[in-house]
């Protein structure tokens, strides 16, 4: 019922909260957790115009997310969970929808807001849009935990 | 952290799909769990239009209201979980809140959406709201579960 977790996460600190969540589900049969980032092509291509330099910048993104999924990976190993780590660009919906089915997870614990204020707009939907369709369960994770 | 449940329900089947993980947190450490079922006031005032038999209406579904809560009850007492029913007549969103701060819950368990179809839509915004607005996590039992 909860054991194979999908944790959506754009390393805000309300994203991070989720961690000790995950952690505390072990004993309710947790045993696999799948890590997702998903660079946001809308993001991507904002910050590309204002700076543009598209491959630099993604290359930055890359690298930055790279250390920031090892890091969480690292803590999920050592409290002995599987871990699987996905990294998707694209629409952040879209990609926690494909990867809800592509690995047949039983949960999705997220955050209930991002980042920045805009991201923050941008995950509060996505939030909204999980409840309103996925069909497993999902934990959301307030910020003012 | 999943010590003290907070269980707003209408008593639709995707609500009771909320029971069998309530019973699987136990090995998280949930022990206590509060029943909320909120008489939803619109909903009251609309029926009463339409029979125009107010106190009657009030006293049937006061006594639907209390036998599904037994229900309920019987089953989480049995799982050996710590019990508490509250029923309130208002907006689900404002008591539902007002029980989370009440109670000092540690998570609240819903579900996506309600029974009819207008409840649906109306349950769906519950949830919506809940999230944007709880301090605490929030499970949302999706209905294809």
């Amino acid at each position: 019922m909860f054991k194979k977790i999908l944790f959506p996460t754009d390393f805000s600190d309300v994203s991070k909260k989720a961690v000790k969540y995950i952690k505390q589900l072990k004993g309710a049969g947790a045993q696999e957790v799948i890590i997702l980032h998903v660079i946001d092509e809308k993001e991507l291509l904002v910050l590309s115009r204002v700076a543009g330099q598209y491959l630099q910048i993604t290359a930055q993104i890359e690298k930055e997310v790279a250390e920031e999924m090892a890091a969480i990976e690292a803590e999920m190993t050592t409290e002995g969970f599987r871990v699987k780590l996905k990294v998707k660009t694209g629409r952040p919906f879209t990609e926690i929808m494909a990867a809800v089915a592509e690995e047949k997870a039983s949960l999705i614990i997220m955050g209930s807001h991002g980042r920045s204020n805009i991201e923050e707009m941008l995950m509060g939907s996505v939030s909204e849009n999980v409840i309103r369709h996925a069909k497993v369960p999902l934990l959301v994770i307030s910020r003012e935990i």
